[in-house]
């Protein structure tokens, strides 16, 4: 089996290697930037991960489908920070600040065609398989990202809802790159379900993370401002159970600080109280348990020595445990 | 061989029988109504009557990639008028008028994945060429629409990089689906490079009729507004060769009415006169012709019996005698 360290290693490189064209700059250069300005590459590791786990014979053959799910991510964070009027991403000017919202819109897309440049370079036994899950997942995504601009303008969203909008946005993507993996090595059908499983659910769990820590991680590890969610007036678990918890009163009480703009420290401390009182904590808590369960039970399932599958576990404690 | 009309038709059902999800509303109801407001289909249509001309044993396998072709061309209509600004798309408004620009934004985006989605029907043992085939051409189509938006900031542009902006933007993907086409139908690389070119120089012989049109076409005929390229200070082939054949008189004469916004109509018949003047009618009309030229030879290089290539010049013909 590879080492972790020497995946990621590969990953840069061939990131780097891509071989993007110089001109016309203000289509090329925003991606450029856009792919050096970091990212932890988690998702295409992911693929090459799943691609060892199932003993892929050259794991080479797995690197363009790593590189589509990177480049991917990437198409959809340019694209996003636009709708979101985000200024920053991973620390950087986002492309939109930086050039201009057409620039972002055209290099965006021109991100996602360079995801699919990659996919044709897949085996070409496997490609038909590996395009549909690339294309129902990249259709997910963005099913999954109307819908959250979709509750900014829905007072009541229930948790059904809000976990399927995460499972869409954020948690397919992880699914889908273990999964590409696992169909490059040969994995059959029920092995492929099972670790896109493990990846969905590892994805539910770390964004219903993010949740708690907005409201109640140590800003300093955490590396945002604490609250930022609420201020946002952002649906997460937290807001979601507290509305759906709450009795008339605190209801009304809650509705009143997400309408108000004036006091910021405040309607974070009255907010916050309002989650403790309710205790949405321990919902929140036991909601992402399950679905780390869930994703134990998926990974077990499937018929590899275990300790072959002890890499994917490191790299979800490590994604689970994360104070930042 | 296929009647033209028979090919439209199918094109057109299974246009309307994609099966588009309902919901995200927000996603998919910009997706259906551009889709429904129409187009002639031309784009499409080609990919089959390429796979038709080298005789494909059954036409159904090219229908994914000419749904393929028409929903990429959705997708660059949707994102192009936001990045220009228009109003009104085939006499309708556009997503980012009816929606908002967000809700273009993402649509569009699915309109891609979409159009990737029927690519992964495509026959498999060609679907490593057809994918590298729409992927050139994807990317070329954003670096022409950059270009551009680059040349509404640039004074001088040559009529090299007038030539070559208007092939990527608009030609190539005329060549691609008549490629596409041919690829399905077991044409060789020869063979489908020559449909290529054919369909590359139809496009920019449209294009470059389209530009003599909005100065000298009849505007009833027409469908547009008299001199509409010229008060959005559009760079067309005669006014790239305006500006290059202009003596220094003339050209500062022509810059002072580009910076004019005040006299609409006078800008109009003056800039009209300076290319009357100048002659830059005619030099349009031999690059037209030239273009002509070279598609009708390359598609006399086909070795396919001269009838079967009638349909294809038929509706060439019709395209560029077109009056509107």
């Amino acid at each position: 089996m590879y080492d972790t360290g020497a995946l990621q290693q590969r990953i840069t490189e061939r990131l780097s290697e891509l071989g993007i064209p110089q001109l016309p700059g203000n289509l090329y250069d925003p991606i450029r930037y856009m792919l050096q300005i970091g990212g932890k590459r988690i998702r295409p590791l992911l693929t090459l991960m799943a691609a060892d786990l199932f003993s892929v014979a050259d794991i080479e053959e797995a690197v363009p489908a790593a590189l589509a799910i990177e480049l991917f991510h990437n198409f959809s964070l340019v694209h996003d920070d636009i709708m979101d009027n985000a200024p920053l991403r991973r620390g950087h000017q986002t492309v939109h600040e930086k050039w201009n919202p057409n620039i972002a819109i055209l290099s965006g897309d021109n991100l996602l065609i360079m995801a699919y440049g990659q996919l044709a370079n897949c085996p070409a036994d496997n490609l038909p398989a590996i395009l549909k899950t690339f294309n129902t997942m990249a259709a997910e995504v963005c099913e999954g990202q109307q819908s959250d601009m979709d509750f900014e303008r829905t007072d009541i969203v229930s948790i059904d809802e809000y976990l399927n909008m995460i499972r869409l946005k954020t948690s397919v993507l992880l699914g889908a790159a273990l999964k590409m993996g696992a169909l490059i090595a040969g994995a059959d059908q029920t092995n492929a379900q099972s670790i896109y499983s493990f990846g969905v659910d590892v994805g539910i769990a770390f964004q219903l993370q993010d949740d708690i820590l907005d409201v109640y991680g140590d800003p300093e590890q955490f590396g945002k401002q604490r609250g930022g969610d609420i201020l946002a007036n952002k649906k997460t678990y937290l807001l979601v159970k507290a509305m759906e918890m709450a009795d008339v009163a605190t209801r009304t009480e809650l509705r009143a600080w997400l309408a108000d703009t004036d006091h910021p420290t405040d309607k974070i401390d009255r907010i916050t109280a309002i989650y403790n009182n309710l205790g949405v904590r321990s919902e929140v808590e036991s909601a992402k348990q399950l679905h780390i369960e869930r994703a134990y039970t998926a990974l077990d399932t499937i018929p590899v020595q275990s300790n072959r599958k002890t890499p994917l576990r490191q790299l979800a404690q490590a994604l689970l445990n994360r104070r930042q």
